[in-house]
């Protein structure tokens, strides 16, 4: 349980902004960081002492990274958990460790862990085959949404369906693999979690925002959300609770739905730094990454103290080219990840407003 | 005129801490560093994409530097000003550029443009020799500092010395080398201004903290200072003229004691981001190393907006060792600079601990 003295070595699976935004956030407190990842020359490794390119799979690579690393995290949930397996093999603690990925990588049993934990859902039911979608309708409210069991992200691997539609189709466009049906929420409003666990049990625990999202990827986070405050301690105790279940040593990001029909629903866990959460760099003085940081090194956490209200702003695609007019306004930060290209629905920067707190 | 776009890659000539910050600030607006300094692996080459192992007056590494970068900066006023003047001459700009540099260089030459452009200084006597100092002495009050002219930093290449010393001794302690006699000014305070100014005229003033110096070193900054809203009108008009004088481009510090007797006394200039300005990162929206970036890479400003009142104190040496205390402080940030030797009188850190305006 000793932290890891300054100096050490971080290494980080997976290069993108996430990666990039960590590693210099492990850099302010002294650390080295190596980045692992199967791109050359990607984001995160253009701030980071070194980089191994490797497919996750590729155990020499994964090999040639232990050796050069203290501990390790990921950056994102889709690495094949054996990758964490192999590198806690090979000597190296892994933090978050693999637990977390099996219950994340499958939107079945992240429900059922989500419903374990206290949390409400949305009503959903496995689907193996287009055949079952017109009873699993039925049973949740005559339309939903068919998301893949595994590996979707940003609104990938989803189609909306509702009784009377082609499901054959929709289950093809899915991907035709294993899936469940969600029914729809009617809420007022989507808010997120981001809070953190050490390798002590100490929490901290983000001031919730007000998230908004445009095409199933996240568009605006407004920091604090209306009624923030009367939703905290519920939020802050099952998080908790929840953290401590998986024995969690990080940050990670609970998704919600307010509604005013059925309450606080749980759509969706991260384990990791979340976009929703960019805003706490400007508006936190610990921002979330050097929180996730902090507890993967072994340190104790830092202050999540918030002293401004923040609008945070996703670039996507085009979005970017506007870099200019947003490095002029007021009370504005830009930040851009370093991505050559400038594809349509591809995260490629974000703008914080901040002002003071109301 | 045209502002660089991400994507870009910016030079950094100089490793240390400054250069470190400097580095990631690049990175959040988009940029690439490549850096340059005579070391292997030093601090601001972690997070940096590429590093230049060459001396400041190897013309053949400046040139590979130079094939690598769009635009360079320097993060210490000590580099040759040939090595600016060479990389401009390989089609680099340099920003900001050589003029600077004369001025700083020589502490003759600083304080006499600092007088010309209307700024109270300490006496001062130019001394080429040991018998020059008896003159000298009576001339600025008696008792005095004796400094070389270049290269000296953190109180190295000073020396206290009053009428009746063995003013040989003096001499030799300071290098046996053209130096000035500066009398002493009897403050109630020091600060600084931090200011910046853009590739297209456009300043920025950071709030002027009050600093605290220990062995030539300094030891801690509070902002605001005591009084900041009175003195910052005249500060900043003067600072803005003195910006202009050298069409400057970039940030620039000046140092200040506050007298009862005299006033406003400068000090010092440094043509580049200051220690004493590193709680801009915590206590601003937009830090200096970041608003030097968007100078350096011809980009409008960004906005100063301060929002937490906050002190900063230097780790010097063992101090360092102390960083699990601090990281466990309230409202307090850790930054460490990755040195790998704790030598005395070395920054290797700083802590940040920051509270709402008052």
């Amino acid at each position: 349980m000793t932290a890891l003295t300054p100096g050490a070595t971080i290494g980080i699976l997976g290069t993108g902004q996430l990666g990039r935004m960590l590693a210099t956030a492990a850099a302010k407190l002294g650390f080295r960081v190596v980045t692992f990842g199967p791109e050359n020359d990607p984001p995160a490794a253009r701030v980071a002492d070194d980089h191994v390119v490797g497919a996750y799979e590729d155990e020499a690579a994964l090999k040639t990274f232990a050796e050069r690393i203290d501990v390790a995290t990921y950056e994102f949930e889709n690495i094949p958990a054996t990758t964490v397996t192999t590198l806690i093999g090979m000597g190296v603690p892994v933090r978050p460790d693999e637990k977390v990925l099996a219950v994340c990588q499958d939107r079945l049993a992240e429900k059922k862990f989500l419903q374990s934990e206290g949390f409400a859902t949305a009503p959903f039911v496995k689907i193996d085959q287009a055949r079952d979608l017109e009873t699993a309708l039925e049973q949740v409210g005559g339309q939903g949404i068919l998301k893949t069991r595994r590996f979707g992200y940003d609104g990938k691997g989803q189609v909306r369906i509702k009784t009377g539609d082609d499901q054959d189709a929709a289950f093809q466009a899915c991907g035709t693999t294993s899936s469940i049906l969600e029914g729809l929420v009617d809420f007022e409003m989507e808010i997120s979690q981001v809070a953190a666990r050490s390798l002590e049990g100490q929490f901290a625990f983000y001031d919730l925002p007000k998230n908004t999202h445009r095409d199933g990827i996240l568009r605006t986070s407004e920091i604090p959300a209306p009624n923030a405050t009367e939703m905290r301690e519920l939020v802050q105790q099952r998080t908790a609770h929840l953290l401590e279940t998986l024995n969690y040593v990080g940050v990670l990001t609970i998704e919600f739905f307010v509604s005013a029909k059925d309450g606080l629903v749980a759509n969706e866990i991260a384990p990791r730094v979340h976009n929703s959460g960019h805003w706490t760099v400007e508006a936190c003085l610990t921002s979330q990454f050097e929180q996730h940081i902090r507890a993967v090194a072994g340190w104790p956490l830092g202050d999540p103290y918030r002293h401004s209200d923040a609008t945070m702003i996703n670039l996507i695609g085009e979005d970017a080219a506007e870099w200019d007019s947003y490095a002029r306004k007021d009370q504005t930060a830009v930040t851009l990840y370093g991505k050559k290209d400038m594809r349509a629905g591809r995260k490629m920067g974000h703008v914080v407003s901040i002002g003071p707190r109301k």
